[in-house]
């Protein structure tokens, strides 16, 4: 009996597996320093970084739960390239994990005159995006969640305003009791670490821009440095995509055509953007701070290995660049 | 009062520390991508890479589970040496993890006639062979578990016949519904972890065969790399063994006399052997199949540190054969 | 809202959040080879390597236990530098975990008299140190435990007088069945791993007598390589000093002045001591076996990143001396 011999199983639910790991991150508010609040409604507000000071370990717990309970995110302090501490994230289910839940594939915006105030945009990512299955994306993944709760995590430094929380709980059919949302700022520890746990996320869907087939894609693991928030939201999410496309490094490993697993492994570091070798925030402010003029080939990690299970053979492309990102990040004392 | 003088306590069992293991396995079939049966007496089967996919993380877990609870195994994905994944090993119970447990010792074989169709033969490892202790090992060991439950791992390719299932039961003394057998190809990402997961037993098993007195070693760590799977049997298996062979790393801690230490280390790494420096598929090949042919020698870690506790000192013998590796399981892109 | 307009939470319980952790040290005795008894009075002490053998995973629950449910304490088996094991921690809680729990600052002496035998001696350290709060830090950290349990850590041979166990009991308000005393010898295995798990903490302290704000000092992560224990003492506990000193690595991340962050790392490693370069137990056998005469700069790890939250800058200073430390612990075998 070959693998696509076995019967269907029900996939796993993003949001069920990710419920005790949000029910721990509440019940250990304090030692995490994150702010747990209800609304009026009794929608759960995690505030990771806002007020808040959260931390690293706040950062790797959001990070599990925005891959779903699929995946697992650790930091080594074994200093490596000069640098102190690198994330370690690995999933044997990396298209559930990193695409139908930790990707930010969300758009969720509120006008001035929806909010009454300033206006609102963010990025949602995590679990509940594959309740409301809003994006194109769920279609090609043929994956639907359907759990009675869900969580989103928001890479903003702002609650988010009530009509946004209305079309949560709307689209994701959650009543507000069923409802967290995480909010991690980019300028804090625990949204930069959330952050950059997204390297192997960041492969995924670079290999799904390449169009290789992500039903090939059966495992994966990487590893990224961990670099130091910074107060300006600019130089702290260059430093957050310096440290994958720079420093990250993604093995996956696939089945189906050997030239197709080859070609990915040659197409798939940042190596092939002409961008490469720049630091964001440099090539942001170039771009007029217009994110998609950038070259998407350039979102992707430093070093890719790409083992493909039938050859047995695995290919590997791309290199670090550590001199540039030591040279953004640190300063001899 | 010295640790020889402490009042024995009853040594762990293997299966009861591995039954919470087995039962999240189960528990968590539909992640872990194993599929979960139960044969018409009520004995449970793990399918973990013949009809199911599998994956690393269930091939960890089944590591955890053949070493009967009393060792961990991780992954580390910070590329050294050029290679991307690399499996941690370690224990404070090494000779009864690795020895008395994770061992491939036992023989479990059933002819056409007692099959009705093909000959079956596996090498069963994990905590059950402690209960059945049909290895003249266990004598050596004084060791013998008596839970009314049981687990064994099998590195074979398909569901084991009605006649080894009996066996199992007869000899390990157990009720159909206290039994479980996993099934990992080596051929399979579960099956490719959890053998070189065995890369600390592998040194067990050395020091064993250099009469290195057992009771003396008291603690153990160990790292390897983990290549990808093959399709190909052989090719699998040799990959495995050179996985540990030529980047098998480990550390022991002993006690007793200082000279038998050092000895130890001096004779414990596989530059021991004159087949060093050699693919294992190429070895087999030119011993016509026959494993028995080869040089037990070969079968240890690349690398040794052998640490003594009376003196202080650390041995270090061996070393990694990265080039090797890297030209037999990696390409350029 | 900046963090510090956030209204002050409860800060966790030291000795809460440990007791878990040392309810598991107490069922898993017989794995971990670790002895439990009860005194008389019903207080619980765990001999984690005086008669009993204990490990390294002993030393490892000890470590975690230590820091008071606020730190986590792996080890990872992939040789750096020649050197096969490295202790890897970690908190978002350093203060208290490293300064309000680990550290070694509760002076336990009696006298002949008091013991009617030999004189006792230990520095404790754990959670139990903040239901006491006998020392000044505490004033400092503003921090005092209010738990119905606790646990203290000696680094001792053998078991504490009666008049020590009562003064614990005085001291920290507890009834006999709430205190549990951990006995953990540097020559043991769970004693130097313990011990070398204090990396964090030894920049804790030294960041404090350099007069940097702790509370300025928001996360840390540290790594050191793990030596053999020494049936010897005096050179057990030069290695265990010597792992931190010249294996050490820890990276800090700070808030609140530029200036500060960036002298803190300048100053912070241990080569700012002009002992620097030399083997610990070489300079106490010098300094006449008063370790007060030693310098005090030298009690800090070897390299050192100072990552700056508001600047987002990381000052790197110090350097490993890998050389000197497998000079003193290795031998070709």
């Amino acid at each position: 009996m070959s693998p696509d011999a076995v019967p269907a199983v029900a996939p796993p639910s993003v949001n069920h597996l990710a419920a005790p790991l949000v029910a721990r991150l509440v019940d250990d508010a304090a030692r995490l320093r994150v702010a747990v609040t209800r609304d009026e409604r009794g929608v759960t507000l995690v505030d990771a970084g806002i007020g808040a000071r959260g931390g690293v370990e706040a950062g790797l717990r959001v990070a599990e739960i925005c891959m779903g309970g699929l995946g697992e995110v650790g930091l080594g302090a074994d200093a490596r390239h000069g640098w102190p501490d690198w994330l370690h994230v690995r999933s044997s289910q990396p298209v559930l994990a990193c695409l139908a839940s930790q990707y930010a594939g969300w758009s969720l915006a509120a006008s001035k005159e929806e909010t009454g105030g300033r206006k609102f945009f963010a990025l949602g990512s995590g679990p509940a995006r594959a309740l409301a299955t809003k994006e194109a994306l769920f279609a090609e993944l043929g994956y639907r969640d359907a759990a009675d709760r869900g969580v989103i995590v928001l890479e903003v430094d702002r609650t988010p305003p009530a009509v946004v929380v209305d079309k949560l709980l709307r689209d994701c059919g959650l009543e507000p009791q069923g409802l967290t949302i995480v909010l991690t700022p980019t300028t804090s520890l625990a949204g930069t670490t959330q952050v950059v746990a997204r390297v192997l996320e960041v492969a995924l869907h670079r290999a799904h821009e390449l169009k290789f087939p992500l039903e090939h894609i059966v495992d994966g693991s990487a590893c990224a440095p961990l670099p130091a928030p910074c107060a300006d939201g600019v130089q702290a999410m260059g430093r957050t995509n310096d440290a994958i496309l720079y420093g990250g490094q993604v093995r996956l490993t696939v089945t189906g055509d050997a030239d197709a697993a080859r070609e990915l492994a040659q197409r798939l570091p940042s190596t092939n953007s002409s961008d490469h070798g720049r630091p964001f925030a440099e090539l942001f402010a170039a771009a007029g701070h217009d994110f998609y003029r950038l070259d998407g080939a350039l979102f992707a990690p430093a070093e890719v290995w790409v083992s493909h299970l039938e050859s047995g053979r695995t290919w590997h492309a791309g290199r670090l660049e550590m001199e540039l990102l030591r040279r953004q990040w640190t300063a001899p004392a």
